[in-house]
């Protein structure tokens, strides 16, 4: 066993950390609305598309890798980590691996150059954990696919200029696909933006008799399984975000503790803060050597599903109490917009929704521990 | 023992709760300033003053009937139960208390009437729950005092009238007194507009040998311990808002649960969120049952310290605990600024902070478990 | 609302702690068989029967008297305060509420004298929390009923004399009844002495054709639902029980920080030892404060379903938790067999499944919440 | 990084769980007093001093190696386990590291032989976590040297031959020393032989000018810090055992789970026990993170002192936690000392305070925190 980072490892977690210091941190914790200009950098300095084979335009590097860069940018700047999310973990994955020829060489590219910004469209108004549950629908129509429904909590689809929009091609579970909508689409339209706890834009999509060519339909029956599959990317994708804002939050906190006094001694003299301290330190150090096993294991290509559930339901609950606590050692100023420690509680709880609600994730682990697949509509009434 | 209300107090929550649905309804949830027209509204139906004399303008009730009324608008409009706290539970008690026949038949009035609002200027940049380091000074001149220094994280300061001014009139803790400074005093000025995780505002106050004329003097000397013991109503008045506010996230979130399905159940049917929702309630009720107690036991004046600080802290808790799971039962709309629930989390999170931080409960707590004070100061580096 | 006990309530509690320390102090918590003196001395002063009418016997108090009693008792010597629940709050009841009058006059005496024993047969080996999987049969032959069946964790059998056996008398739920079985009846038998984790004894009882005068049928058919309501009753004399272990736990456990020393200091210096203190003593005035409400609102007959079972559950964890911090405050020696901690522990873990479990209690809980039943059957496989 | 077992390493556990059953398997979770058979047995199987050098009768193995023979030998018999660590971990460490050769090449043969016991005497009654406080002297006296003072929860100190008794050689924190005191010692005495909460015995030992050669001597002056470094190795042994216990209770709490029925379905059924699984497998997973980490990155000697902190707390609490849900999980039989789950409960309580207590471990981790030494004698009263 060896638990540590390789020389390799440890220099591209400087590298990058250097990288986002210079070109992210002076607008640090302070945007509103998507980076696109920190996905520009980041396309400029191969850190899009970092686990795609090099052929589709990617970096061929592994999973751990991707991780390493994720959690050195959240840790200076989480809105830049978004952009990388957006052009490494998300949905982008669903194209690469998907897409046809023509999407491949003609639109991937394009998200990859940071031109273009893709979302996941799975939420519906009445499809939210249950994937199954969802109502919109793609027909064929020639060389067109014709889609009508409606998708929600879209993040960053205010911003975004495409989707991928999971629907179904006929009524069996079997028959959910997923398609790739250009935002100027014929019939697609947007809500009005809206937002996150976390001041995240996202909106409502709609379809309506939307026309889209047929190249852009990435699965349309029978590849459920594989597609989720790809879901255990996009989690440690968003683990690692929520660790590392969790980290930044611990570390400020104990420069913090060290400095500020009160009652004439420095915080981190008083034992009761001291065993805050510990608690959280021992939870993220779990939180990590759970993250970096479900990354490690899956260098080859996508986490084990129990792994990665474990490693995100810990890294969801870890980021967001040792955030919260985090908060409460700075007093009034954590609690304060000036300073960033509120920022990162409220960003933090949103994964504990997102890419799989820790709900879903218990549902997971539970099903793998006991072997069996327990059918959550089991007892509904007629 | 009972535990029950009587039939007049029912009566008072149902009227008070029907005039906030009225009057603050259509706006509850929404501001993000301070709330001036409800505080008129306040004023009109005699729910200022709730606790004080009736020779002093005030409506002589019960600290129980406050809190009830707190509780009753709290559900409805939080916002509007600041204009409740800052006319009944904060800063108005000490001008009550301590204010000279001028203060007490000039300025008091027009706290009552709405037509001026009081903060409680405590913090320091430098003295945050260590009350005695605080450094602004007053010294008398003639008939005014003049007061130097500079208080933070002055809530609604930037909408405020007055502030109650903690300050020194000499180096020992025994010389800590008050003064109520005008913010038209010449030498007053304020800092930029800043806002609380809540959205609430707050800003800094500057007090550079502002002058106000001697009859704002609160207290001078010695009445350092009287004006203290009078937190115990600002602390009820802070944990009736926490506790008010989990009831209605609670009871939001027990209505979403009958209603919302997953996997073609009521959310209520799953188990897991059974047992969440059990939880929840067990804690509502202590909290409730610890709160009343220290309310109850008061109802002729000051609440006793150490029930006072078992009920904030376990309603400070329990709040944000218990709003933090329901916004999880609503997943993504409860994460979206579109509905209260994220509010209600932000909104419950700053009273773990704020009027006594739970930390400095736990050490009150802990004081009179033991029956000794304990010196925070000990063991401090030289 | 009156939070206070009334002096002739506080009379009642010295009087009682004054008798339990004279009469039992010597032995309190080194038994490990039933106290059968300690029974008869409750007996002689009027201790038995407490709520019972006085024209059974009974003492006609009130249940909050009874849980004074209980409460007084339990923090001096635990094995005396089973003799008090078995005399008072649990099957006795049953007995009382139902038996003809044969058994209440030939049989319920002795139960109050303190020369007979009852316990409550209710578990079976494949019959749990679900009481209404029981297969115990019993049928009418002549002027006897006719049981066969097995009970087991049948909580001091080894040393009782009769035990009210719950049994079916046909196949529907409805069918469930009680049948009060002398253990010299034809037919019955017991397995060996076994021991809970706390060293009390359980055992199993076995009815082979056992035959009883049909005198002792309590219900055959209709009154499951009456007879289950007298749980309420047991569950509160097992809620004090637990939090008056927890409390004399937590008291012992601050005498030890005033006076043990660790690094030259009394261990309640240590401001992490502090913070812990300040929960636990948070945690306990919030049970005693459940646990009140659910007696007092109770006072004229059977507590309210969820308010005893929030109590319950909240006594239940309460007790527990802090039992198990006040042995962490002792260290070596609260692991020690030779001090009272550890006894606590293992006393108080057993609660949280005897007597309705934390999670049959989250159940009802929840089922109230939401105003439903829900079917625990639901989605059980064919 | 690499979070698997090597082939060997996984061979190496399943040779050993197979020496484990079918040597220790009958007596399992049954014993009382040590386990002198199965140390034996361990010393037939080269199982002794694993870690030690070839050249001093040990097997030259990794500590990996060992704590996965730990682990694999207590998910079988925690008693036997009991030998294991009396044979590897524990003072017999302190005996071969700095023992003079005399007691090398005469007395440790006989601990790693099975035929000879030594303990680790270090708590005395007026100091526990404090070891500095400790006031058994030790003095010269020509060929031997003369101890007097007293220790207490000596664990195994009935059943033992031989301790390590940690005294003071003159008044200074740098006077303390260590000699391996001989039971049969003039002057040295044993108290009665008492029970932990778990049923293990210990005891205390009384020297009363008790005369042992001089060759016994571990140390006399200026090796304090070295010996107590010695403690992360014992700290892991704790751990793993602990953490151990805690795998088999779940492990058998998952089987029951899917087998036992309540209300006409498997227990595993019930989404609310599936998500108590899932925390109880997450925390698992992560307690077995932080020890392997902890023990990896100590494979070449002792453990980073934080490491092996953060493993001792988090698997001390996990193992509590965990082992108290599996309890539950199993209802009554889990509470009944006819089946091993109490038992277990039991046990793994001890370990919060044995070899380093959570409290400890956190002033320690703390310290590594803020690159400071807390001084925890600060603030006491004169």
């Amino acid at each position: 066993m060896d638990f540590s980072l390789t020389p390799e490892q440890k220099a591209l977690v400087e590298s990058v950390t250097k990288l986002a210091e210079r070109e992210f941190g002076d607008r640090a914790f302070q945007r509103t609305e998507f980076a696109w200009d920190s996905l520009k950098v980041l396309a400029e300095h191969d850190l899009t598309g970092l686990t795609l084979p090099v052929e589709l335009g990617g970096q061929g590097a592994s999973l751990l890798d991707a991780v390493l860069v994720m959690t050195a940018i959240t840790k200076v700047c989480p809105h830049s980590a978004d952009a990388l999310q957006a052009s490494n973990f998300g949905a982008i994955r669903q194209v690469a691996g998907f897409g046809s020829e023509h999407v491949r060489r003609e639109v991937l590219p394009r998200f990859l150059s940071g031109d273009a910004l893709v979302t996941a469209g799975m939420s519906e108004p009445d499809a939210g954990s249950a994937l199954t549950d969802l109502r919109t629908t793609a027909r064929y129509d020639g060389d067109h696919v014709v889609l009508n429904g409606q998708k929600c909590w879209n993040s960053h689809g205010p911003d975004a200029t495409h989707s991928v929009i999971w629907c179904r091609f006929g009524p069996a579970s079997r028959d959910i696909g997923a398609v790739l909508v250009p935002f100027d689409s014929p019939g697609f339209s947007r809500g009005k933006r809206e937002l996150h706890m976390s001041g995240e834009s996202h909106c409502q999509l709609f379809m309506d008799d939307c026309r889209v060519p047929k190249e852009y339909v990435l699965a349309d029956s029978g590849a459920l399984r594989t597609m989720l599959s790809i879901f255990g990317v996009e989690r440690m994708g968003n683990a690692s975000r929520a660790l590392a804002l969790a980290e930044t939050a611990y570390e400020r906190a104990v420069e913090h503790a060290k400095s500020r006094k009160a009652f004439g001694k420095d915080l981190c003299e008083f034992q009761g803060l001291q065993w805050k301290f510990a608690d959280m330190r021992v939870e993220l150090d779990a939180a990590r050597m759970l993250l970096w096993r479900a990354v490690a294991n899956a260098d080859a290509g996508t986490p084990d599903a129990t792994e990665a559930s474990i490693a995100k339901l810990h890294a969801n609950r870890t980021a967001f109490t040792v955030a919260n606590e985090a908060l409460q050692v700075f007093g009034a100023s954590g609690y304060s917009q000036e300073f960033p420690l509120e920022y990162i509680v409220r960003r933090t709880r949103g994964w504990m929704i997102a890419g799989g609600s820790v709900e879903i994730l218990k549902n997971t682990i539970a099903g793998s521990i006991f072997g069996r697949r327990f059918d959550q509509r089991a007892g509904a009434g007629a």
